[in-house]
């Protein structure tokens, strides 16, 4: 089934909950109106519904062939990328001084959403080059940055990121590739990287790697670790495609899905190529703060990647939107002369609640920390943009954990709304289950994303800006008790549930983190048994008071629409107003189970000392 | 990663929870004494792991073949069915008059489990043909059951189960394969059929198909729906294989796991074979009454899948914990000296934990649920086999949905575990997630057993089971306050909070069902709007009742353990004690989250109404 992008709800998030006029309105960003952005999402919408979501199947059928080191990708993927790249796609949020559009990374966000809707295994190439892009922005000498930059933005060069190693996964001090210094300012790399995508294909004439590795006589653990680029062909001197570079695709891997990304095995210095011995690279900024430098993209990374949760969710939504309402089977619970079609089935419209609150959830969740990012990089005032670049911070772990593990809940109950024809791969229900389930590990798993909410995150301004986002929170409390008030009936019922159970969700967070500050001291493990649980908690909470907030705008637009034109036709503005009620209602309960969870931590850790584990 | 059958676990859970002694102490079992079991347990044992378990890998990356109508199944499959016949092992729980060995469900229930933890592909063959033997053992002729009973009890034959049609999935209704009665007595059918588990194999001389279909004339609906026996080979006068029969296979399916296990398109009527046109079909019973038998088998196939559930937790959770043993990544959240086992990590013990508490949880619930299927078979006291039936058929949905979402939930977190290595498909945890995931959807999607849980179990004696299961879980809550007692310091913390968690879980449910009594008559929609939510509430909270009543008993036993010698190892009873306090502290508090769910109800269903999803 094809892919539409959800232009209305993009439109009404950006607007209604994520503060696209404020973002506009930011020095920098005055050239974008909204009348551009909204050209740029019809765009958008036109090229990735045309030309990227039909890659979806082939690439999960016709993985990418290793052959010798080469390696041809899927069909229509070289095209494609042709096409991505021409469209400016690549550029979209990079500045206008390197050939982008630079626009607000709060428009970038909504076409990484809808590219990897329609393709997630293509749409990692672009993913990962923004990421290349960012680092060498960010810390690269202006020599790199004129070497690289331009040919990265314009889609003729893409990038990857080197940096698992086999006995160096979430683990990086245990990187072991070799760096070794030359007399003319380059280095000579040696060793092996895994779970490198894209790091082989033919999409582009040059590959860029930014590789994590040690020089000699550097300290142990994470401060010996030095960044590098290492192109797959070294620039000539007119900066055009020149000798091939010692680093050698040597396998790909075989994957439960995103079948048609590449994702290699890459060797550094076999002693092929134009140049003998190591692959020659240049550093990126100081030796050994690689690891920090790497820390600057994470984020960016981090938060593309709960982007992609979104985007699977919002499209194994769609598929089992459409199947259940086109299979007829069983009769209505309540009695009904013929069969119906499953759409009419309670627990078939609790699923398929349950996967729309959760995309929309995590998608105003994605939305609000891209505006907040966009903020502190451009607001002029000085308070503005630190808090901001708090808040911003603060949700991307939750982005990265919270929506990837929802889509992961979300593309499983995709299968179940197909039935026994889930099972079935031609039905492509399957696919996104496979697909979603690498989201919660790579770019840092969930519970990497958890120690970095916890230990860094909460931290690091003692609280403040969680308790400033408790604060917000407040407030729409309030909104949603006047909601209730001016409405009546079933309406009223759920704004008053969903003001109830955020209260209670708020509480819940209240009570885990009084737990874990009171805990920490004593007993950090029984701390870190709830991680996981505790990110989960927050962005239950987090998404659903975005959704809360979604319901009070969609309650004053239906309000003022009696009689007035609004922006937002009725029909989508009630459908919308039912997956916020439900999403309070159905999800929102979810946090006081978790925060039990957090809070049994010191039992939770006692079990595990005495369950026989390590 | 190779399977070893959990031997200690299955064991405690037999005789401290399911009551083996008491199921072996009535009439008709008097011959299997508990060494008898105890040998059984050991001899499948070392069949399963050194005989099926190897299959596993095998059959999902060489699935069956078909050409032209003839199926040859994976590498090993033959001969390991060979062998499982051999061993007499499909005759486990069937009559010894039909070549069985009679032993009790409840042991038969072990073996079911652990020769699917060893391969579900593969077990899904003899799984089937007991559906087959008890059909016929219960509503079939003296003349079809000495045809085919013996030859399905010694695994010369096996059988298969055929309801679904293309439109006709959950809704049975929908059944038009035709039946049209012939001057001697049988049948000719002509119809497709789809989904057909081990429909054509090569792995035995003949294959016993049962199957729905309607006769001329036949009343629309459920009510015209009977059921054959057709035979790929009509047995000849001596009652071997004979006259090939006009049932063909003319496709298998493309499916998300379980690939070792053919699922084939049946054509009935194709005009080809030693017949004729039309398949020829014996009548089982009665014409029209094809569903009420159907569902005579329900309840047995239903509480297979459930264990199928357990089966794959249980092979999963043994490959993380492996995993996680061996995979040396990252320094202790405490502080250590150098890096250690990712099993040291507080969120990998949380992982490994909730995979083991749902696991054992899940077998507990199970196995009690046999226990009771053979005290309602054989009790002397009608009454006592009255109430354990009601309590068998309550449990039968509960364990089908269940451990089977629950098994969903723990392959995923297997994959979690591994990390990066989870999404390669050689590792082999990713399989364990393939497979696992048609569990919710065969034999009754979770929506179906939620709805024969509320619309039948919990009705049909107005309620009484429930009451009486919640009586006798108070029971555990005063067992529970006198361990806390006993016990000092974490453990006294730890069973305090499971009495606190069960009695909050018992609340939970007895909310939901006041929710459900009081709304189902003015909007049933409201209810079955929960419906999956409170399955899997009761599923929460009878699984931890079970593991309530294990860390009772192992409380029991470590405190009569101090001097004297215990059948249980002190090290196991310390580790089980451990994993039960677990599910109490992280499990149960789910309880409460999945009762708000239910008791949304009413908002539920007006957002669905107002969703634009129908």
């Amino acid at each position: 089934m094809s892919y539409q992008v959800p232009l209305a709800d993009i439109r009404f998030t950006l607007k209604e909950l994520a503060g696209l006029d404020d973002v506009l309105a930011l020095p920098g960003y005055q050239d974008a109106s909204a009348d551009l952005v909204d050209a740029v999402l019809q765009e958008n919408a036109r090229f990735v519904e045309q030309a990227v979501a039909p890659l979806n199947r082939g690439g999960d059928r016709e993985p990418p062939r290793w052959r010798d080191g080469v390696v041809t990708t899927s069909p229509g993927y070289v095209d494609a990328f042709r096409d991505y790249a021409a469209g400016g796609w690549q550029g979209l949020q990079h500045p206008p001084a390197w050939g982008g559009q630079g626009l607000p990374k709060l428009v970038a966000a909504t076409a990484n959403e809808s590219i990897n809707s329609a393709c997630l295994a293509f749409s990692l190439c672009p993913l990962l080059t923004d990421g290349v892009i960012e680092a060498l922005l960010s810390v690269g000498s202006d020599a790199l940055r004129q070497a690289y930059v331009p040919k990265l933005v314009s889609g003729q060069w893409t990038g990857t990121m080197n940096l698992t190693e086999p006995q160096a996964g979430s683990d990086l001090a245990q990187v072991v590739t070799r760096a070794v210094p030359q007399p003319d300012g380059t280095y000579r790399l040696t060793g092996q990287k895994i779970f490198i995508t894209y790091g082989e294909h033919d999409m582009a004439e040059n590959i860029v790697h930014l590789v994590l590795a040690r020089t000699p006589g550097a300290p142990a653990g994470v401060k010996g670790i030095s960044l590098f680029v290492v192109p797959k062909f070294l620039p000539d001197a007119e900066g055009r495609v020149g000798a091939r570079n010692d680093v050698w695709c040597a396998s790909l891997e075989h994957k439960l899905g995103i079948h048609g990304s590449p994702t290699a095995v890459l060797i550094y210095g076999a002693g092929k190529g134009d140049v003998g011995e190591g692959a020659i690279g240049h550093l990126v900024g100081e030796e050994n703060r690689g690891l920090q430098y790497m820390f600057i993209m994470m984020n960016a990374a981090r938060f593309a990647v709960g982007q992609q949760g979104v985007a699977i969710s919002e499209r194994a939504t769609q598929q089992a939107l459409a199947y259940a309402r086109e299979r007829v089977q069983g009769r209505a619970v309540e009695g009904s002369p013929g069969p119906v079609t499953i759409a009419h089935h309670p627990d078939v419209q609790r699923m398929l609640l349950t996967m729309r609150a959760l995309t929309q959830g995590g998608r105003a969740l994605s939305y609000v920390a891209a505006a907040a990012c966009d903020m502190a990089g451009h607001h002029p005032d000085a308070e503005v943009r630190a808090r901001n670049r708090a808040f911003y911070e603060f949700l991307v772990p939750v982005v990265k954990g919270f929506c990837t593990e929802s889509a992961v809940e979300v593309a499983s109950l995709g299968v179940q709304v197909h039935g026994g024809m889930g099972y079935i791969e031609e039905t492509g229900a399957a696919q996104h289950y496979r697909d979603a389930r690498i989201l919660p590990i790579y770019e840092g798993t969930t519970a990497i994303q958890a120690n970095d909410l916890i230990g860094r995150k909460l931290l690091r301004d003692g609280g403040e800006t969680a308790r400033r986002t408790l604060q917000a929170m407040r407030a729409t409390l309030d909104d949603l008790e006047a909601a209730a008030s001016a409405a009546s009936g079933d309406e009223a019922q759920g704004y008053s549930l969903m003001r109830a159970n955020l209260a209670q969700a708020m509480q819940a967070q209240q009570q885990a983190l009084e737990f874990m500050a009171r805990t920490a001291m004593g007993n950090v493990r029984a701390v870190f048994a709830g991680s996981v649980p505790f990110l989960m908690l927050t962005g239950v909470l987090c998404a659903g008071w975005q959704m809360a907030r979604a319901a009070v705008a969609c309650q004053r637009h239906l309000a003022a629409a009696d009689g007035a034109a609004s922006e937002w036709p009725r029909q989508f503005l009630q459908a919308k107003l039912a997956t916020a009620l439900f999403y309070g209602a159905h999800i929102l309960p979810r946090a006081a189970a978790l925060s039990s969870a957090v809070q049994a931590g010191t039992v939770v850790d006692a079990c595990a000392r005495k369950a026989d584990i390590a």
